[in-house]
C-alpha cells in the first residue's frame, strides 16, 4: 500500500456535468482538484499539462472514457487526444475512468498504468437504475395524454432497472405487469407487488398495454410481436445497444417508440456525479485511501 | 323525475381534449353525441344549430365554461358567442358545465336553465389531484439535474393536491417535509409517512430544500421568506390564482419558480376527460338518469 | 392568560400504561409529576391527597376518565371514587382528561372546573388510527393461515381508520377493496390505490373476500348480508359500539368474527401515551403554556 | 420424456398443513390424490400401501422430508418409517420432497429413485420470504408496546428475507436501517428507500434501536455487540441455525430475543402450501408434465 499524504491531488480530464459534479465534491472534501477540458462552467479549468499529470495522485477520466481517438470531452473547447495523454502518463500512475473499452484497457495494461473502472462497480449500476427509472417515468408522463395512475404498464425484464422502474410505476398507481423468463424473476416481481407474465406470453398481453418499458437488451419486440400491440401503445426502450425493439418496423406500423439511452447522465447529471463520487470513494478505500 | 328514453342525446359545445374524450366516452356507451366547436380532431364536428339544441337531452358546456364573451372553445375555428347560445336554450333545458362563474350562474337561473356544474363535485377535485401531482413531478424531473430520489422536498399545504403529491414524492424516494398550519394536518401528513413542520417555521427549513411545492392559495412565499431559500431551490407553485409566490421578488433574487396552473387539462387531458365523464355519470345518476 | 412559572406541577390520577407513559414524558421535560392510582409500575406512586391537588397546575385524568362511579384506574390497588375527587378540585382548576361523558362534563362545568378533553382533539384521532390499523393487521396475521400478501381484503368505510388500514394492507401486498357510500370517499380510496366498491354492492363482493375489516359504526353486516360471505371469511370489526356486525348471527352461521375495540391502548400503550402527550402539549400551547 | 396420461395420480405421505393444502390444490386440478399420514383433517386419509405406491405417478414427501428415522408426519397418528418406504419405491419412481438431507439424497440415488427437491427452487425461497417477513412483523407487533410506525428498526442482511422485511417495515412507517457488508447490498437497500449502515458499524447504531431483525446466519450478535444495545431493544432472529445471536448472553444481560425459525410453515401454512404447489407445478413442467 502506498503512503498517502493529504490532501490528495486529483486531475480530472474531460467529461460532462457528472465529471464537474465529481470535481466539486472532491474539492469540497479539501482535496486539490485540477480540472481540464471542461470549459464554460463555474469551475476553474486549465490546460492539460505535464506538470498537472506529474502532480496528480489520481487521474480521473470521464464516463465514457473515450470518444473515438479523443478523451470524451463534450464541454471542452478543443479536443483532447487520447494518445498523447497516454504517453504522458507514467508507469504505475493511478487512473480512474468509466466504461473503458477493451482496446484501451489493454493499451493501459501494456503501459503499466494502474487503471480502475468505477463504472464497473455494482453499486453504480444499482444506484444508476434510479435515475433511469425516473427518466423513463418523465418520458412517459410527457409523451402521454393520461396519468401513469391507472395506466396499464408492461415492464420487460426484472434486473436492476426493471425492478426500480416497476416499483416506482406501481407506487404512482400504474397497473404494472412484469414480463420475464425465469420463475425466480417472476417470484421476485410478484413479491414486490407486480403482476407477472411469462415472457413467452408477452404478445397476448400487449394489446391491452398503454405503456411498454423494455429493459432486456435483446430483440424482444420484433415486427411479429409489435403486430400485437395497440396503435396507442407507447414503447420506451431502456435497453443498451442493440436495444430491444425493431424501431424500423415500429415506425412503419405507426407505433410510437422512444429509445432512451444513457438516461442518468442526461436527466440527472448531478446525482450521477454523486454516484460516481461514491464509487470513487469506495474504490479508493479498497486501495487503502480514505477521501 | 323526467321520463328518460335511451339512447340519450348529448350536445357538446366547445372545450378542449377533455371535452373530446368526454364525447368519445358518451358515444362509446351508445348515446347520440353531437359535437360542435371542436375542429381538427378525429371526431365528427358540426355547426351549432337550433335543431341540435332542440334535440339535446343534455347540453354539455366545457371546462371552464366561458372565455370572455364566448364559450371556451380553443379548438374551434371560429368563436362561439355565449349570448346567442343562452338565447337558444329553452327554459328547463338541462345543461352541464365546469367552473361556471357566478354571473353566468345567475344569468342561467334567470332564464330557468337547469345548470349542473360537474367541476364542483368533490370526486373531481380528488381525482384531479392525481394529475396535478404527476404534472408537478414531471416538471420537477425536467427542471432539475438530480433525481427526486434523495431530494429534499417541502410541500406547503396538505389538502388534496398536497397529500397526493407528498405521497408520490415519498414513494419515489424523496425526503418530504409537509409544512402546514393545523395540528390535524400535521398528524395526517405524519400518518402518511411525511416529515412535518409548522408553517410558521417554514423559513427555517427553506435553506435546505432542493424543491418547494406550494399548494396553498395565499402569499406564503413573500420576498422576506424567499430570502431564506437557497439559490438552487426550485419553486413549483400549484396554487390557483393569486398563487402562493411573489414571482417578481423571486425573479429579482434569481430564484427559479414555476407557476404550474391547471395541470390536469394540460398533462393528462384524457384522464381528465375520464374524470369528467365519471362526474357526469354520477351527477346524472343523482337526477335519476343512468348512462 | 395565566402567568406560568416553570417547572409546572402535574397531578396524574389513575389510568393505564398510556397514563404511565404520559407521566414519564412530562417528567422527562423537567416538570414535577405526581402520580396516583398507578401501582405496580416502576413509577413512584403516592396516595391522592388534597395537598397534591392544591399543588397541581394541571390535574390529568385518564382515558377514559371514568369507570362507573370511580376514576378509571385499572392499575390502582384500590378504587378512586370520582365524587370526592370532584369535591376536592377547586373552581377554576385546570383539568385534562380523555373521553369524558356528558354527565361528567356538566358536573364539572357546574363546579367551574376548567376541563379540557385531549381525546376530542382531531390529531389524536388521526394518530390513533395508526395503532388501530396495526392492531387489526396483527389480528389478521394471527388468525389466518395465509399471508396478507395476496389476500382479498374488504375495508368498509374510509375515514381515518379505514384509510390508514387500507394503505397498510395494500403496502403489504393484500388486494384491497374499499366499500363506501359517497363518491368522494370512493375517489379518495381510488387515489390511494385501492379498489373501490359502492357500499350497496357490498354483498356481491363478500363471497370472494378472505378478510373483511369494518370501520363503520352501523349495522352493515346483518344476517342477510353475512349470508353472502364465504365460510372462511374472517371479519374484524373495528367500529366502536354498537359495532357493525350482528355477532350472534355470525356465530350461528359459523362465521368467524373478532370485535376489536380500543386497539391503541391495548396493542400500543406506549405510542398511545406519546400521542396523548402530544395532544396535551398542543392543548396547553393553545392556552399559552409551553411544556 | 415419459408419456403422460391424465389425470395423474399423486401419493402424498406425511407432512403438515402445507402438505394438506397441496393435496387440495392437486385434487382441485382434477388429479387423483392419495393422502396418507395426515389424520384429523377434513381430507380422506388412508393407510400407506404398496398399491398406492404402485399407482402413484408422483410420490410427494413432506417439507422437511424426514424426522429422524421417520417421514416427517406430525399429523399422523402413527409414525411412518422411512426405510420400508424406500424399500417399497421402485427404481425410476418419481419422488418430490422438500429439504432432503444429503444422506437421504445419496440413499435415493443408490436406489435409482428420481428425486426432485421443490424446496431447493429459487422461487420458493423468494416467495417464502413474504411469509417470513409477515411473521416477523406479527411478532414485533405482539411483543412491543409501541407501533411499528415510528419505531427505529435495524435489519441485518439484505438477502431475500432482509429485503422483503425492510420494504414492509418501511411501508408501515418504521424507520429502517439496513446493516450489510457489501457496497452492492448497501446500494440496493438505499434504492429501496432504506437507511444503510456498514455492518462493521452496527454496534454504533444499536443503542438507538427499538427493534433488531437479524437475517444473517452467522454470529453477528455476540456478547460484546449485545453490550451496545439498549435494555428495551427487542431482537428477532430470523436466521437459520446456528442463528445470528448469542441467546445465552442476551438472556444474561436481560435483553429480549426471539428466535423465529421456519415462520412460513407456522404463520402461513396455506400460503406455504400454495407456494409448494407452484414449485411442484414448475418442476413438473420442466420434466414435460403440465398439471
Amino acid at each position: 500500500m502506498d503512503i498517502v499524504s493529504y490532501p490528495l491531488t486529483f486531475l480530472l480530464i474531460g467529461g460532462d456535468l457528472r465529471q464537474a459534479r465529481l470535481a466539486k465534491l472532491l474539492a469540497g472534501r479539501g482535496h486539490d482538484v485540477i480540472v481540464t477540458g471542461m470549459d464554460g462552467l463555474d469551475i476553474h479549468c486549465e490546460e492539460l499539462s505535464h506538470a498537472a499529470i506529474a502532480a496528480a495522485d489520481w487521474v480521473i477520466l470521464p464516463l465514457p472514457v473515450r470518444s473515438g481517438k479523443n478523451v470524451n470531452a463534450p464541454l471542452s473547447e478543443k479536443p483532447i487526444a487520447l494518445k498523447p495523454l497516454l504517453d504522458a502518463l507514467r508507469p504505475g500512475q493511478k487512473v480512474l475512468g468509466g466504461l473503458a473499452d477493451s482496446e484501451l484497457l489493454e493499451e493501459m495494461e501494456r503501459r503499466k498504468i494502474r487503471f480502475y473502472d468505477y463504472f464497473a462497480r455494482d453499486e453504480v449500476a444499482v444506484l444508476n437504475s434510479i435515475a433511469t427509472a425516473e427518466g423513463a417515468i418523465a418520458i412517459a408522463m410527457e409523451e402521454t395524454p393520461y396519468t401513469l395512475f391507472g395506466a396499464n404498464c408492461i415492464v420487460t425484464g426484472y434486473g436492476r432497472v426493471g425492478a426500480a422502474l416497476a416499483r416506482r410505476l406501481g407506487a404512482l398507481g400504474a397497473k404494472v405487469t412484469v414480463a420475464v423468463r425465469s420463475h425466480t424473476s417472476m417470484a421476485k416481481a410478484k413479491e414486490a407487488g407486480c403482476g407477472v407474465l411469462a415472457l413467452k406470453d408477452l404478445s397476448l398481453a400487449l394489446s391491452g398495454a398503454d405503456l411498454v418499458f423494455n429493459t432486456i437488451p435483446a430483440r424482444i419486440f420484433d415486427a411479429a410481436t409489435l403486430e400485437k400491440a395497440g396503435k396507442n401503445t407507447l414503447f420506451i426502450d431502456l435497453a443498451s445497444k442493440p436495444g430491444g425493439m425493431d424501431f424500423q418496423a415500429a415506425g412503419e406500423m405507426g407505433i410510437r417508440a422512444v429509445w432512451a439511452l444513457s438516461l442518468p447522465g442526461k436527466v440527472a447529471p448531478q446525482s450521477s456525479g454523486d454516484i460516481i463520487f461514491g464509487a470513487v470513494k469506495n474504490l479508493l478505500e479498497e486501495t487503502g485511501v480514505m477521501i
